[in-house]
């Protein structure tokens, strides 16, 4: 029975999904004494003939979230974690694979980064500096992030990063902007420009018989290329510069045809110190105060010319 | 120039918006000596002919997100904040119509309510209880949120809630599941159900000759219906819940065509004490595990029949 | 072996404790249809002879931080949860009572706050409004907090609360302060007072013969005269109004000799909105900016005259 | 008036102090090309003759916190911000020397760490590697912490750090503790050892005519000293892996007296995965659900001996 064929219903169903969230899954692998962590956040999220679940009640076509929460953790053990993507990848097929009411399945993964830990000098030469190779320290720069969705038919394969924030103590301007009633801003020839870069990502992989991206590679040369366009844009305003950065991965990287940017304008105001006696010119390194709350939010989409803009507006909600 | 037209462009500009996010606004009316807050969080994206301030960091269609927060701040004080929609509404209409490069504005508001305190008997007596009207204590329940969104031709409102953490301690089951091999769950006839519900509901208001709803009415009223539709509800799934209460809502409120839910399983893990020595049957009164992460998170859309699903799935992201 | 008894050892243990941390246990008592919630998280902290762990990694003294959480679990559905305070005192003695080398216990409490959903009217008719007694909000406002701490002799038990926001829109002034090179604020007749309280107060009651105050009766009446002081008193400086509460709290309850705050001035920036034609004087009803940060923080102890303060100053720490 | 000497007050002021908490500066120093980010949240809390704005709302003796405010950010731009502990320390001395009414200033700082972004290879080779040196990376690790005190005669200087996260996957067993009827917990004898370090330690230094620290080198050598200790313990508790790294720091640095730190330990549970015919042995490189609450938590100061102990137990309150 779907919801359109019940002939006295007067409200019915829209889209759905359900699934377990947030499951913290650590997975360690060892190389002899040199060990190897991957620290993921991975959510779930099923869709498929669940018009009875809704309507009575009846979990007869429900897989429990419990159960999906399981199948993360022995996923993990039975096929490692080689990266997010590709686990996801597994998750998805799954899901969707096995279990007949299951028409698609969206894998959400979070990914926080470890470096390892150097022993002292003197604790190397007497252990040994093989002996130490399980010490780490999270990294806590940008989370990675990754949604793969399957339809049975094809995957798309999301990724992206959030929380990278970045500063430009000059190379930053911003004038010539439309002055109304309410209009109260001065022109700035010499500003710090900061952001905290979220990001989301599309592949061009869609699954079949294509060869799937290096996916902890593709990451990195991303976060490369638009963390160099950061670098080397001089800035007429923030718009610019997040145009540079998603034009830079795109025009460096085949897979990905298509790139979203939420980036708030995290503001760093200029104080003025006259009662006090002080000049506070940015040529001679000035003070700021770092702004809260308002911020400037800029967020658009950047994709290749002739390619479909499929990611929502919405996945980089602040 | 627009993206396509260029004749050289590899990589285009998509969807894109910019503005303050944000803006903490308090506005105090007195009523003789009986005051009244509305204290609102109020952000402003606007989408236009913004290809030059992103091709080439021009910035003569760039009205400044600093000039948006100035109005936010002058708005509230030329025409009072009546409700969150209402100050939407005035605020979107007003950067659409008066600027030309400004196609679409998009408001979105958190409230937060306050209640009145109250003095003390022996002041009331002593100074009258009609002096004390100016204290007050922030709710701290629910977050009513609103988005309201103008082109030009048509207003799209929702209104929506968050983080309001409801229970029941009983009349929940939850049996007659799929089981693979990745499950292990047990049935339980006698559960707590507990969620914070996520919402946003989609009025059929429109603008024009329309009359609006009363919009601190109707927040009221469908925040009334879809408790009374948890209460009621003897829940054999967290997805029958979640439907009961967004039918109720539509059925009750003809001004609201499509309701979105997010709504996270929050579990409370009946603990096993028999290693101590002690039963704890749901019947007799339990001790339950609050846990945190991993979380059941069900997510759907009820909507009247013949209505248009316009809530996009990504609004009521966790 | 003590640290001092040890020859050779340059760098010694002073203080330590150790424990389960934010054990989150709900409990629920059904009185026939009617249930009732306590919804806790309880934080352990023992400390002992506890020096061989420390030195060289012996656990003989050691019970495992997972026992206390099992604790915890177990004295809920054993003794019930008749208050914080009192659950407290029960776990705190059971501890340094039942084990040896644990000579001091302390318990931290947060306590969440519910209160009942109420049916439809409709319904209330139709299934009897004694059917539905089981179904709650959480409330939302401030977290109630208790330390109870037992060293084999006596207790001490602070009880208190946090994040209660109050604001008085008038009855406030602030001028006649100290002037100097850096200042440049503007006095102010009638300005917004807000603040979120954080207060722990001390109740007299250490234990042994003595009749222990009525938990709950003795919070919600602290709770009330606090806000009374909040409410009746004209303010020329937040510091008055923060003595005032104390005072009133002391003053009314004899079970309560010492109580500290830490109040966060929560600014309210009344807007200067003359560069676009608008007045925005208080008396009128004004628009204010709500800022986060940097806020002033007052903090103090108020105690009762020949009363030991024995409250840590950074019990209070934001 | 002090609050002893009135004759009919029932009720007196304690320990009290007030300030403007959290104010973020940022100092930008250009050496040619070549720019210098400082990046701080400073407080500042007061105390003194403070009796008359709290028992009347006299402000005669107030210092209001807006002007701290202002002398932080003036401070910052007059004499440059060399470290943190250097910068509290004017800032320190300046309220109690400039105000009569201030006896005692504390300073509270937290810094956030920046590194380098690097040009592309290409844009270096056209721009000059020189002419980049102006981007940033927030390094999104640990943050550092300071706190000055100085009462008019003696400096106290804290220094210290919060949320630097690490890991051992191997090298850490858990065995031989006390069994009570309560104890369900297993023994392991390769667990995984990782926590979220916070701590203070104390420096000798106190003002005067001594020479005070390197403050930026030592804050690096603790560190190191301490995550040395962490990589280069095998642990069979967490409090012997804490005292290590306390005591690692102490015989290394003759500048620093007494530490203390708060070390939750983050859970990181090894799952049973028989249920699903798979074995999750450590050696083999295991799966392992990182919980998030309750935690064992483990605080302890460690001082050289004979050393005062002065850090309060609650300054690392979670």
């Amino acid at each position: 029975m779907t919801a359109n064929s019940h002939p006295a219903r007067p409200v019915i169903l829209g889209q759905n999904q359900y699934g377990k969230a947030e499951n913290r899954v650590v997975k360690i692998t060892r190389d002899g004494d040199t060990h190897h962590i991957r620290d993921l956040n991975v959510s779930v999220a099923l869709s498929g003939d669940m018009d009875a679940v809704h309507y009575s009640g009846s979990n007869s076509n429900v897989l429990p979230t419990d159960t999906t929460k399981n199948t993360v953790f022995a996923f993990a053990k039975e096929h490692g974690i080689e990266s997010p993507e590709a686990f996801g990848i597994e998750l998805a097929r799954h899901f969707v694979e096995s279990q007949e009411p299951i028409h698609r399945a969206r894998i959400r993964i979070e990914e926080y980064a470890w470096e390892r830990l150097a022993a002292s000098d003197a604790s190397s030469r007497f252990i040994g500096a093989d002996e130490v190779r399980h010490s780490f320290v999270r990294k806590g720069q940008e989370t990675r992030v990754a949604q793969i969705t399957y339809d049975g038919e094809e995957f798309e394969v999301l990724t992206g990063l959030k929380d990278l924030t970045v500063m430009n103590t000059t190379a930053s301007e911003f004038w010539g902007y439309v002055k109304d009633k309410y209009t109260t801003l001065q022109e700035d020839y010499d500003r710090i420009l900061a952001t905290s870069v979220s990001s989301w990502w599309r592949h061009t992989w869609t699954g079949g018989e294509q060869r799937p991206p290096a996916w902890d590679k593709s990451y990195a040369e991303a976060r490369k290329h638009m963390l160099h366009a950061f670098v080397e844009t001089y800035s007429l305003s923030l718009q610019q510069t997040l145009y540079q950065m998603g034009s830079r991965v795109i025009e460096n990287r085949a897979e990905i045809d298509e790139i979203r940017f939420s980036m708030p304008n995290k503001h760093h105001f200029r104080l003025d110190l006259e009662p006090f006696g002080l000049k506070n010119d940015a040529a001679d390194g000035a003070v700021y105060f770092a702004a809260d709350r308002p911020y400037g939010l800029i967020e658009a989409t950047v994709l290749r010319d002739g390619a479909e803009a499929r990611i929502p507006v919405d996945m980089t909600n602040l």
